[in-house]
């Protein structure tokens, strides 16, 4: 696939905006402000956890959790993982499932906060990180997502479930134990229909998914049987990464557990090769999929794929005041530099 | 006008989420995540700066800059503000102006780094703050901004310019002496379309223009005789705030001399009760305005404001995920707490 690259995968060294046609988002790459890219390390790094005294995600401390949804074996005090409610969640499961209340008067839109939000517990263990589990148990964990958004498929009122995972302090995460969450809104949100509405303008133009386009050889980090990483050709942040399934398929929750077990062997190579070039960088992992209630022949666009972001620099006013980034790491650089990394 | 909050301005005790009418995004109040809005603090205040042996925005240091673009007061060795070029540019003025390439095999748009990215030194002395200045002369800053985004319109392919402050590590700021940024941009930024079509639509709703109805009392923090300060209906960030010119106006440049420094003193009062409030936060600021080439009767929906966000809590995975933000803080209370401080 042609790129603006030169063939030896060295990028450009005048500035260049790009427009990502997944996320349909401007991105300006500036060799100006960049360091060489094997230079990029975090300057937080995540210490491996110490035991604490005092957490509520350890095991043994289940009495000091919200309640649980399920754990994995079901019914077993020696569990692997578990999904609880959170504590302090976001949206209330208790309240009367959204209606728009369109305040006519001042075109004021509000609507109720009915939802769910949860937290998947990945280990009983406080020292260990995603990373650390087996290929297997990774896979159980993505396995335990797609179970939940099952369930929460039965409310007609949620529209989207948002899986991500925060992990490190400068990454959102006010918890060290190894966890992510689970959030099912009753509307679709603003880069949902954003990432929709921009496969779906490239799919009409091109009659190909975008996604499946993404596949490029200078992008390409890594590829098992069923997918590829890659840095998308767009990054919005340096070093960012997909996780991009080979089958063209719309909902994350379509996920079998046998390609679990493989998207949690690329998965974790991805972490551990980030992990060694960036410095053990706090992070944040996103699963971009498709809104409930459209079944895949209605979204021949649409695709799901994972999205890993080290936190490496700091959004700041341009950024909120424009909805573009700056970039100091062309992706083909960044493609480059975590293809070469040497996983022991 | 009508709000969703009982008359005393206490806010509801579930979650709700709210559209902005201007930026057209989905946010979550949600009180379960709150602690009070008056406990509210930076956990990382800024210290006064210190002197620093090293700095190139202090006076006398001007050989360590970047060229500069202009002074005030003019050829003054005495400066009270200057304009330079930013020593690490993301966008260049030495490259031809932008032309879309648009690679029709992969569908992949790439368009030339043109553009200027300058930067406003607000001050001659390291240990002066923004706030610090007197109306007059935050009104002398405003002025160079408009002054600046004047010059650049004079260039065909720029698009849009973003004006922006950071202040603070965690804002985002790399240099502690007090500055600003202009970015010139080749193309209209995701956000601002987004905002301009959200005012439009709007407008052909209900024939009025979305930001002078942000002006209601249970938003209200503080007025002048042009200008208003408010927290947004719909706040992305607690504690967010807005100081928007009474009169209907599209383009920030059109600003004279005269309201810039009443502007000044609104947004010295901002940043003063900011301060006592939450504990002198880092903050951004962004000039939210409308694009170049396009005058105030093709744009009866559009208005200029300032957007000031002081830097309280992390964006993490959901908010990267989605494009929607979670504000434990109800827009009526951080009013009403804002409108309260007493600044001596
Ligand atoms: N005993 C208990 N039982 C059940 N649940 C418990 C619990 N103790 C704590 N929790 C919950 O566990 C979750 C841990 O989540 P994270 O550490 O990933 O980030 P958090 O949601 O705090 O905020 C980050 O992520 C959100 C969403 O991206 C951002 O809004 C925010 O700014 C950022 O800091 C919290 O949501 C917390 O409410
Ligand atoms: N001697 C000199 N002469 C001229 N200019 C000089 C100079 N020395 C430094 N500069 C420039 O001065 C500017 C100071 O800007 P800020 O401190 O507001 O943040 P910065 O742009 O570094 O990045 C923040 O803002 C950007 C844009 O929002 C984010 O992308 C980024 O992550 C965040 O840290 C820098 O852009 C720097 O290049």
């Amino acid at each position: 696939m042609a790129s603006s690259s030169s063939s030896d995968s060295s990028a450009p060294q005048t500035p260049q905006l790009r427009k990502d046609s997944v996320t349909n988002r401007w991105v300006i790459f500036s060799p100006a402000r960049a360091k060489r890219p094997s230079d990029f390390k975090s300057k937080t790094p995540i210490n491996p956890n110490q035991q604490q005294q005092q957490c509520p995600f350890c095991i043994g401390h289940e009495h000091e959790c919200a309640p649980e949804i399920f754990r994995v074996p079901p019914d077993n005090p020696d569990w692997k993982l578990r999904v609880i409610q959170n504590l302090y969640p976001a949206l209330s499961r208790d309240i009367p499932a959204a209606e728009e209340e369109n305040n006519s008067d001042s075109g004021r839109v509000v609507v109720n906060g009915f939802g769910f939000h949860d937290v998947v517990i990945e280990t009983p263990v406080h020292s260990v990180q995603l990373s650390d589990l087996s290929p297997r148990e990774i896979g159980e964990v993505l396995v335990a997502h797609t179970r939940r958004i099952k369930q929460l498929m039965s409310y007609d009122s949620i529209k989207y479930v948002q899986v991500f995972k925060n992990h490190g302090a400068s990454a959102g995460a006010s918890m060290s134990h190894s966890h992510s969450q689970i959030m099912a809104l009753p509307v679709v949100p603003p880069a949902v229909a954003t990432r929709l509405g921009s496969m779906k303008e490239y799919f009409d133009q091109t009659g190909k998914c975008s996604v499946c386009e993404s596949n490029s050889k200078d992008l390409l980090i890594d590829v098992s049987a069923h997918f590829i990483s890659i840095v998308p050709f767009a990054a919005t942040f340096p070093f960012e990464m997909w996780i991009i399934p080979l089958d063209h398929s719309s909902h994350f929750y379509e996920l079998d557990s046998e390609k679990a077990v493989e998207l949690g062997g690329l998965l974790k190579l991805v972490l551990r090769k980030m992990s060694l070039q960036l410095n053990n960088p706090p992070f944040n992992f996103m699963v971009q999929t498709s809104p409930l209630g459209e079944n895949a022949s209605q979204l021949p666009y649409s695709h799901w794929f994972l999205q890993i972001v080290p936190q490496l620099s700091v959004v700041a006013g341009f950024e909120m005041g424009t909805g573009c980034y700056i970039n100091p790491v062309f992706p083909e650089d960044a493609a480059k530099v975590l293809r070469e990394v040497k996983v022991s």
